[in-house]
């Protein structure tokens, strides 16, 4: 895809709340983070991707700050948040007639926990609406199908907070071999090394990081390990707006399980703002 | 009031839904705009103020398109919304036991009507809470005491559909010397001498021009006329929140009428979000 220059308010929107976070009330440290801002736009191509160009903001943004890692405390508190939720699943799973099924909408909703796009979410109205219609599942007949054939598994994690609900759907996946890959620094939310081994996913399956550094996956940034397993998996699932954004142009076949939370993804997709997709990208609409 | 930083990230949103609008998809126009809007940027100091930033961001995006007036048909078809509620209103003002009550909740609801902060805007939402207390008319014994002993009304004018609903207001201070004052020059939604003919102003009261070019009262832009009318009237009433931006800090008394639409006024004047005020600023909170 194409850079959609509607990123750029949002992106700058994004940094503006981050040093007004970190800044108690600096009006005059904010304005000089958002000139900084405005300067790195001139640098923008048609080639670069939102979540590239997130990735420079958000280096002005800390570099400013002198934190190195702003989202770390915000990322915890989020998580006692979504962790509320985590017996409903279990209960959900539990009578569940069909456990994929149920495990995809747990996944897509833990999505919606994102402070790049949509920092302003409420984690309690999507699991009121996991089992409507507010979740495109249509292409769960041909996963089903891919996925009895299958024997390796890539999943690709996209935040933190979300990863506690992807673990329903690995466990689904299992015994299948399955590798989850995480971002190899932290940027925004988004999950790591550290984050995944704190909620357990390497006592599920093997963890890698993926050697992108930006919140979503730029091929060109990622390991030779990485890039052997993303050719080789039978299935390829990626999580969120900034894995579909990064790989949406890509031919092999991949899964993406995301919510639409902006209007450039929802022009991306296809599908309105606020749905919930498993979307195949051998079935683009 | 000293520049907010949090103006950035709007005003540069305004302008990219403005080159949205006007340039046919056409995604590297918007992103050479979106390039020269973040440059002036570096141009601001803490002395500004969000409607002068404001000029300087739309004189970019209108030298980009071409067009001097971009908005002039957004504002017919706003028009054509707003004039559905007239005989609504005049009911309301029929039926009233308190006109001047009356009258200045219509005006106050009609500040909904925003290209700016706010062009999502829902004049029928606003309408169905005229007289509950999403509106606070505290101040309105000290306007009405001040009313009677006035002879000379200035009143500042803001966006052009708006000031359909104004006019309401202003014959409930007629028979008293009432001078409208409009913008000098076409920006956003703001009302111009053009306009104030066109919905019948002029047949009111006096109409003049105030010489600002911004979205708000730029004292140093004003014609001498305006400011000698400034200086002598009885009473002043600035509408909106434009208005509000650029003489909150005037020691002259000043009732300013308008909707919350934006954190920073909110934070400014007090009020939350949404809330549609009559303010009188020697009785500032």
């Amino acid at each position: 895809m194409f850079f959609d220059p509607q990123c750029i308010p949002c992106i700058i929107n994004q940094a503006y709340n981050a040093s007004k976070l970190f800044t108690n009330g600096n009006n005059e440290l904010q304005l000089k983070i958002m000139k900084e801002v405005c300067k790195a736009v001139d640098g923008i191509d048609m080639n670069f991707t939102g979540p590239l160009f997130s990735l420079t903001i958000q280096s002005i943004v800390e570099k400013n700050l002198g934190i190195s890692n702003p989202y770390e405390s915000i990322k915890q508190s989020n998580m006692k948040r979504a962790e509320k939720y985590i017996p409903f699943f279990k209960m959900m799973m539990e009578a569940s007639k069909d456990r994929l099924d149920t495990a995809i909408r747990i996944a897509i909703i833990g999505n919606i926990i994102d402070l790049g796009a949509n920092h302003n979410f409420d984690i309690e109205y999507e699991v009121n609406r996991i089992a409507s219609d507010s979740l495109d599942l249509s292409m769960l007949p041909i996963f089903k199908e891919d996925l009895n054939k299958s024997g390796l598994i890539l999943y690709i994690g996209d935040n933190y907070e979300e990863a506690l609900y992807d673990k329903f759907l690995i466990q689904e996946l299992l015994p299948k071999k399955v590798v989850f890959a995480v971002r190899s620094k932290p940027i925004l939310n988004d999950i790591t090394l550290e984050d995944a081994k704190r909620i357990g996913i390497d006592a599920l399956c093997e963890v890698i990081e993926s050697g992108s550094i930006i919140a979503g996956t730029d091929l060109k940034q990622c390991t030779p390990e990485f890039l052997k397993l993303y050719n080789n998996a039978d299935i390829v699932i990626a999580k969120g707006q900034g894995n579909l954004e990064t790989l949406f142009d890509e031919k092999r076949p991949i899964y993406f399980l995301f919510k639409v939370k902006c209007d450039v993804i929802a022009k991306l997709s296809g599908y309105m703002l606020g749905k919930g997709v498993l979307l195949y990208n051998q079935n683009k609409r």
